[in-house]
């Protein structure tokens, strides 16, 4: 299994430094307090190009795909962030984007994804298996497929997040958990220069395969989770993403949708900023205090991309407007 | 009259560096093309520390205070976003902060600035005037005042913005107008440093003071102006602002409360940013045209400090959610 190392993880850095932002890191006196922190810094990827972090490992694969592999195009599955961060990163270096999207994907996600200039075929998610579809069109075109997380060039990209939160020193680092990509990179990332730095995994509640795997020792799955973290709906981690994540993190923890509603509106009304319910899942997990706070606590803020209406009417529910 | 310098400012700089947020400059390819420039930079001072591009110039006059007036607490005149930062400014060096608020002021701004730790004194706006018992207080008490804009210590520290914004070699930028604060210290950093750079002052339609001053050459008031840009309620410019201003800026157009509706409804959904109505001023009237883009046109995003729900109601009147 090719598994990604901190060199890797550097040369990614310098590959995409030009395309990505360097995302802030937020602090917040309030927010500290409620998770028990001296200092709570957010890492606010929800301002990262195409509104998530999805972007800079899409940026590290769309480069690394042309120097390797010139004059083939790529091809991807996904209705969601990594669609569209794959397809900017495309058009940006010149690179033919397909993305395989289900029919029923959100209307704006679509439009994002074409807008970038990638071509969209739809499939029907009853009918047709989207992995069948995409190796038979990748045949045909002789594309190469670049899945969402379980790729080494997806998670050393990602994990440049864990490079820039590694300047400010933190003890305890909470980030979501879909497929992996993310927390395999950043706990790579951060337990490479520090072997003392906690890193905690935080999962929906519906879909907490990754919570069971860990607590099990074996890689668990689960089908169609129902929960309002889209973007955490994976069936499992993928293989390598799970490798490096059984032996660099700390723990992995759920929380519900209710949870992840409170933390998204503590986002919006404390930070002004909109993040979405897979970007709310981190810093659910230290709200609710599962994720054990130290002294120096950093939370990634994953996306920003979703519907506010949801958000609204549970603030609204609730009194909160 | 004592007004800043360049020299000013990039001391304003160093002094500030360790407590403020380096706010980034986000970019949407959407929004350049609404407001037809190649590219669009959007500097997201409503993530600053305390929510507001305020922060800055407090954070300079409490150090200068410190320094040149040790021992003496301050005092100031705010419902606003000046008093949570001086507050907050004050109390990061162990300055005791005042502050005159009326008695209406919203609940939010008042328990934010004694979060900070200020001592709030409440007036009734129908019945005293805050500047004779702001006066009578800091005689009293030996207390110096820091006023919200009128001061060369706050137009140089909101400059140190303007420092920054120069960076990525604007063609245009818009500025956000009230009592002129942010327009003299950006416009004055960002001509210094390059002559060719067109900044323009933003105000709503309803407090247009400054435009008409602008227009006419002689310094313009306005009483008690309706708008929802309640930081960009101000009877007139300041005196030092009005003087940099008058020699540094292209021009100050207005617009309208629906417009400006508009402008945060698309910092929410396409930057994922919570802006405020004051903050949102200048984006405003670029998407208007009232503002002329540039090639590379920069846009200052002020702060995000305000209730959600006149926002949501907007969007749900015009069917948006």
């Amino acid at each position: 299994m090719d598994l990604p190392t901190l060199e890797d993880i550097r040369q990614a850095e310098a590959r995409i430094r030009g395309s990505i932002l360097r995302t802030p890191l937020l602090q917040s006196s309030h927010l500290a307090e409620r998770v028990g922190a001296d200092s709570l810094l957010l890492k606010a990827e929800c301002l990262q190009q195409t509104g998530s972090f999805k972007f800079r490992g899409a940026s590290n694969a769309a480069a690394r795909h042309l120097a390797e592999r010139p004059g083939r195009g790529i091809l991807t599955f996904s209705s969601g962030n990594h669609a569209a961060a794959l397809a900017r990163a495309g058009r940006e270096r010149g690179l033919p984007v397909t993305v395989v999207m289900p029919q029923d994907a959100p209307e704006v996600k679509r439009r994002a994804t074409e807008g970038y200039g990638a071509r969209v075929i739809l499939y029907d998610r009853d009918e047709q298996s989207r992995e069948a579809l995409g190796a038979e069109l990748a045949e045909r075109e002789g594309l190469d497929v670049i899945p969402p997380y379980d790729h080494s060039w997806i998670i050393a990209g990602a994990a440049t997040c864990g490079l820039e939160i590694s300047e400010c020193r933190p003890d305890v680092v909470a980030v979501c958990l879909g497929g992996g990509g993310l927390l395999a990179g950043v706990a790579l990332a951060l337990t490479e220069l520090d072997p003392a730095v906690r890193v905690y995994g935080v999962e929906p509640a519906a879909g907490n395969d990754g919570e069971r795997s860990f607590q099990s020792g074996t890689l668990q799955t689960v089908s169609n989770p129902k929960t309002l973290a889209d973007g955490a709906m994976t069936p499992s981690l993928g293989q390598r993403n799970w490798e490096i994540i059984r032996n660099r993190v700390t723990g992995i923890v759920s929380v519900t949708d209710e949870e992840l509603f409170e933390a998204m509106w503590l986002c919006w009304t404390r930070l002004n900023l909109m993040v979405e319910p897979t970007g709310a899942l981190a810093l659910a997990g230290l709200l609710t205090g599962r994720v054990p706070a130290g002294p120096r606590t950093a939370v990634i803020l994953t996306g920003g991309n979703c519907d506010p209406a949801p958000l609204i009417d549970w603030g609204r529910s609730r009194g909160l407007v």
